[in-house]
């Protein structure tokens, strides 16, 4: 958890539930999207800036796992950070937790490419630096 | 029923339940999608026909009265028929099915609109053609 | 706008989107449904606590018209309001904002049900009287 | 391929689509999901039928990764297989195809759980037979 310098806060959603009585264990994969939007939001242009220079993140690999399961109206903290940038590919873990239990943790490979061509296309510097400023920093941003 | 010339099928998802047992509702917006372009496709080109030439079909308007519940793993049948067409705007009325009862019934309202500007255009008339013939029709065309 | 004492707010999630580039029309039931959650929140126990006595509330109908896109990333304010009680059902109206400007309106209509047989039961008299009282206050209850 | 005896088809909805013109990521858990109810479908009862039996199936983890990107309208096989059963826990391997280009694989884990206590419970005898038997068998059962 240390490690973690962000984290943002999701509530479980009614329509996220499932039949068993607990959150789908595929809204998991929006929330890690939440945090992730919001940990560019911390860069000037954020997600959306990105985008607005005709890049787009993919995601190439995704992988969760569910300890404890998740409950509707439950107040979730969603801790994230970005690294391992190479070329057009960074990673991001995750750890999910609940009133300070970690009920589930994952990370997500992602791609940088062309919005038009989706190819490979470099990280941009501006953003690699932000995340390398981001991450090493002593500085305490985390938003919970 | 007897008006429904079109129906397509769906089984409800484990993902579409809620935690209360059924399909949540939301998920009939995303069934009565399917019957759309479903039904779109018994055209030439369909729905991404529509698509290809530069035209989307943004929806309006929307209601779905909800009779009975729909379980997870549910064969539901659904109908369609489209109509009303003017200028932009058409309508879709929908009935679904489980086991011949009726568990809902909706509407939605569409425009198409130009893809890249999102302004309103006039469906095309091929496809308002098609549709004419296909709902006047008194060949069975019903696929359930 | 005057006449709804209550709001919340969204942010258009990524997973949100479709591939028209905007909100998909079904994510707008999911919003209203975090804006009946939040609204219920609003007097003891809130809607877990009707769950937690052994009361389901289930949608019976839902309207929604759109009238501007919503698009990733935007900042929804939903303003809603509940009234017309009549034994066990209820209706919620709603309007979804974005920067002042009126994007979305609809309602939807709901039964309290027995969780146990999924019947019909009159909404407690303790919900229905702090419903009125929310609704009839003078006082701004409002959170946006 | 050679190894996956079962498969089950999917078409990808409008409504998984986002706005980078693909599927997004987190529909692909839904499709596993599907698979996976599909191929317990080949034996009797079923999933629901497990679920009648008062036994529930979670998933401890989901791993999913993304080769190509899957569009509107596409026909997805999805290709499962069960095995590793050990006391509650077991795990699927998919192979998600179009054309006969690979698209996506991933692999989940689950463990059968009382559906009262959500605590684990053993696989029933009867169903890690009949998915020994399913996975052994030299006879095809591919739906495909």
């Amino acid at each position: 958890v240390d490690e973690f310098r962000f984290s943002t806060r999701v509530k479980v959603r009614f329509s996220e539930t499932d039949a068993q009585g607990v959150a789908h264990h595929a809204a998991y994969l929006d929330w890690l999207e939440v945090a992730r939007v919001e940990y560019l939001a911390q860069f000037p242009g954020g997600y959306q800036g990105l985008r607005d220079k005709g890049i787009e993140a993919t995601t190439i690999e995704a992988h969760v796992r569910y300890r404890a399961p998740a409950r509707f109206d439950d107040e979730l903290v969603l801790r994230a950070r970005c690294g391992d940038v190479r070329g057009a590919r960074f990673r991001f873990d995750y750890l999910i937790e609940r009133g300070g239990e970690a009920i589930a943790d994952g990370w997500t490979t992602h791609a940088c490419v062309d919005a038009a061509t989706l190819r490979p296309t470099r990280m941009p510097d501006w953003l690699k630096d932000e995340l390398e400023r981001a991450e090493s920093s002593s500085a305490e941003s985390t938003l919970s």
